[in-house]
């Protein structure tokens, strides 16, 4: 590209990082990078800063598998919470939606993905091993475990697996209903739809 | 916001600053901040770099005014570009969208910003005086300045401003046609018809 060349380079620089992240093609690139341009130097140091820590300072909660810099994550560590219930879901951005529909009071447990053996993603490779962990200590405090899931292939097939391994445990096993839109990620549905799946849910 | 307590800081922090740039919401700001967590650790660091470098290391070209890490810039620098014509324009963005449109082989110049009076932004605020410096010289080889400021109340009124400051010079002066979008920023047209611009300037 002719411009490219001719353009100062820090700002290209800027501009094509800022076009790998997914949805922002060049010129939303161009018009947030002229935004920091244009910003206090506070905003560039705040927004690099966060940048960085994001990657640097972030690990898995060894209880939950949340996305955490404190371990136990700030979710494990609330006693307000109830230890009976555990939500076990795909993402860390699922329990973000979930906390913002404000419905849900128990626990979380993070698998980070979901069943895919096309894609040759098995048990081994989510935080499986670490949910059962969670059952294996002395007093049975969990009673439930709810499997939020998405409703597609691969979170129905990973409700399934679950399911199948849970409920020798002796635990309660439920799903969500399917009021999350079929096809639809569960990080993008409104409190109210996560409201009703979480009511609806099924014992299994 | 329930969720933002109990989101692990770095994350929440990162969707914050994200948030703050213009176009994007919670949820895109989430999104990107996802994205830049599962990237590779060397794309955040080269993310974070880029964003520090557009502050730390732009300044302004001292013959035309555009952005620049080097002195004077590489368009100002490139000898094959047209001396006898001039391009004045409002921002370091049209220069890139002339520029990737490829028609134009001659300099520029920015004036970081267009007249507006009932902003208070009046012609010392503009880099007006080094526009007029560039024709002080000895050897006069400007023989024409296009103005290209956007068919906008402001765009107009900076170059109306322009050609009567200029053309007592015995330079001549001309205006980019109205085939850019009236009312739209110059920086969102389309290639062909910032050719057509300028193919179409009159002579004021």
């Amino acid at each position: 590209m002719t411009y490219v060349a001719t353009m100062s380079d820090p700002l290209t620089r800027l501009i094509q990082q800022l076009a790998r992240l997914p949805g922002i093609g060049e010129r939303t690139a161009t018009r947030l990078a002229f935004h920091i341009l244009r910003a206090p130097p506070s905003y560039a140091e705040q927004l690099a800063q966060a940048v960085l820590e994001v990657k640097q300072r972030l690990r898995e909660c060894s209880a939950c598998c949340m996305l955490t810099e404190v371990d136990p994550c700030p979710l494990c560590a609330d006693a307000r919470r109830d230890e009976r219930l555990i939500m076990v879901v795909a993402s860390p951005q699922d329990i973000m939606a979930f906390e913002r529909s404000g419905n849900y009071r128990g626990r979380y447990h993070v698998l980070h993905g979901l069943l895919s053996p096309l894609d040759g993603i098995g048990p081994n490779d989510l935080r499986i091993r670490q949910l059962l962990a969670r059952f294996a200590g002395s007093s049975p405090t969990v009673e439930e475990v709810i499997l939020a899931t998405s409703p597609s292939v691969e979170g129905d097939t990973t409700a399934l697996y679950l399911a199948k391994v849970l409920k020798p445990l002796g635990l309660k096993v439920s799903r969500i209903a399917s009021g999350v839109l079929i096809g639809g990620e569960l990080e993008y549905a409104d409190g109210v739809t996560l409201h009703r799946a979480l009511e609806d849910r099924r014992t299994l």
